[in-house]
């Protein structure tokens, strides 16, 4: 590229964030949700050079040609919300900026959930994921195990590449916390009692945890003062939590032939999601009903059970307790960044919260 | 324990030590192998300090009561050679010593280990490891892939607490090597073509890479210096090697009546034995009548057929040509040691060369 065209896609580049923020500065202001995609794409648009970097070291990558890498492409190339990314770059932006080190935290930080998905499709021998057939079903389970590992791995010295031994420590312990969760699911498989403590140390081990770390890391490539760094770990959390939260009322207002259903292949896997575990801590009946499909390893819940298992999950009222849940966990969560230095990044991360709270898929 | 008794326990150690000593260097002298079983038990003697500590460690992860706790604690229990935390501990005598590090570093190498035989059990559909039921068959697929996961995990962070970064930046590349080596063996399922350079590719990667890894990281914790580090590396590498390949040898050794069936129960799972390698490679008919079956996917080998294999196997020479690589290999570390400097270790790191290359079992 020339230089009177760098300067010129400099100039537009510039030109193009101050719309954004604009528009995100008022979004914020008013508080009121915005179309979901309209947001999610102004934010996107502010940290395109970010994301295209995250992306091209995403695709770098996937070298080698058997079943193992194919089966960590098929997945990473799917794409997916990069949301984890987004949290690092954010993060470092509201320090010295998006450097090298944060941009290999960045990559970690998707990795690390790419391969928490491999090996939960095993686990979970699901077949679908983001639209498309999962890497399992493709190239098989083995594939998928090792390429799990793989990009553990790869993440792991992405990390040590970023040179913050903090960052590597915590990074080691999420992914224990992370294991310590799907242990815990594993064990809860097939049963249809579960409280909300049970439920907040799941979504908080496999989900929050790596949220809590991505915003932390960030802080630490931007070379925040350690009390920022904590208060964006905090927000982190908050966030993971409600971005899960959000996750299990968008399911409970979806289609209501799913809803039961789905309840069932849930409880199997030792999954429950928010309005559930509220339907079932207040429908004893239905808790009844679903034990004894379990028990009895029925494949599926017949038409009738699944209706008034959804009508339960409906009535409960959990899919909008679960949104004024993350409703509340994001206001804490923007209180705790408001005293961070006043840069676009952070107004941007305010965006990203509500986004997160309001979206509807 | 008082102190008198301890005085005692110490002195009876050194004696044993003493003994020990005087009888490996006999062995080492004569270069005769000795009864294998003996000549273990000796080493283990020498080390039995550190061992025992390292088993302390071991016992001491084995918290947690889900079924991923469960699968990982079953597999550590069963014991197995530790062979991998003996190299850590001979290599940092050779140096100043088993200290702390050197503990944290022999424990994770013997994880690593573990970590990989859950994956590989699951991947495999393996039904019986150390004489017992595998994790995967007592506790299910699911709990044994996060069990390894867990591990890995563990590993990397006493790695970590070991403090030194080049032996952490070495355990991640050990790491992508073993699972290259892993996705190899995957792309070759169900082939009755095998070359020596394919061969020599998966040992390296998926054996020897640890070896040479745990060589490195005892000399490191005992503050050896960067070139006699380099000579355990190799020392390690090459015993690895050998290591596999008597393993190999030791197949075609057995049963006659197991050592046919075995082999398409091999290849399916693209594994080759060193003799297994040789024999394709010499006898064309084997190669097509084992592509046959493989092609067929039949369950297994009928009895004349497995009978002809075994013959074939046997016939080639293979295990012997096995053993006296790894004769070859060990001389070359044995070598390579030889300028280390001159303590007890330096002298049981040779008998451990030698132990590998001659044992029977």
């Amino acid at each position: 590229m020339k230089t009177s065209q760098g300067a010129a896609a400099l100039a537009s580049h510039v030109e193009t964030r101050g719309r954004v923020l604009a528009s995100l500065a008022s979004v914020v202001e008013q508080r009121v949700p915005g179309p979901m995609e309209t947001r999610l794409a102004e934010i996107r648009s502010f940290l395109s050079d970010d994301l295209s970097a995250v992306e091209r070291d995403l695709d770098g990558i996937q070298l080698g040609s058997t079943p193992m890498h194919e089966s960590a492409r098929h997945l990473l190339t799917l794409g997916g919300k990069r949301i984890r990314p987004m949290c690092v770059a954010l993060a470092s932006r509201i320090g010295g900026g998006f450097c090298q080190a944060a941009r290999e935290l960045a990559v970690a930080s998707e990795l690390v959930h790419n391969a928490t998905l491999l090996h939960d499709d095993v686990v979970d021998m699901g077949d679908r994921r983001r639209g498309a057939p999962t890497s399992r079903i493709l190239y098989g389970n083995a594939a998928s195990i090792f390429a799990g590992d793989w990009l553990l791995v790869d993440a792991l010295m992405r990390v040590r590449r970023a040179g913050m031994s903090d960052v590597l420590d915590r990074a080691l312990g999420v992914l224990a916390e992370m294991l310590e969760a799907e242990a815990l699911q594993l064990e809860r498989r097939g049963r249809a009692d579960v409280t909300l403590d049970q439920y907040m140390q799941v979504v908080r081990g496999k989900t929050a945890s790596l949220f809590r770390w991505a915003m932390f890391a960030g802080g630490r490539a931007g070379e925040l003062d350690e009390a920022s760094c904590a208060r964006l770990e905090r927000f982190g959390e908050a966030m993971g939590v409600a971005f899960q939260v959000v996750d299990d009322a968008l399911d409970a207002e979806g289609e209501t032939d799913v809803i039961g259903k789905e309840a069932l292949v849930d409880l199997r896997e030792g999954k429950v999601t928010y309005p559930l575990m509220v339907a079932l801590e207040r429908d004893a009946e239905l808790r009844s009903l679903l034990a004894e499909h379990l028990q009895s390893g029925a494949a599926t819940l017949d038409d009738a059970t699944a209706a008034r298992a959804a009508q339960s999950i409906r009535a409960s009222g959990g899919a909008t307790e679960a949104r004024a849940l993350a409703q509340r966990l994001v206001d804490g969560a923007i209180e705790e960044i408001s005293n961070l230095p006043d840069k676009p990044a952070t107004h941007v991360l305010v965006a990203v919260a509500h986004a997160v709270v309001n979206r509807r898929n």
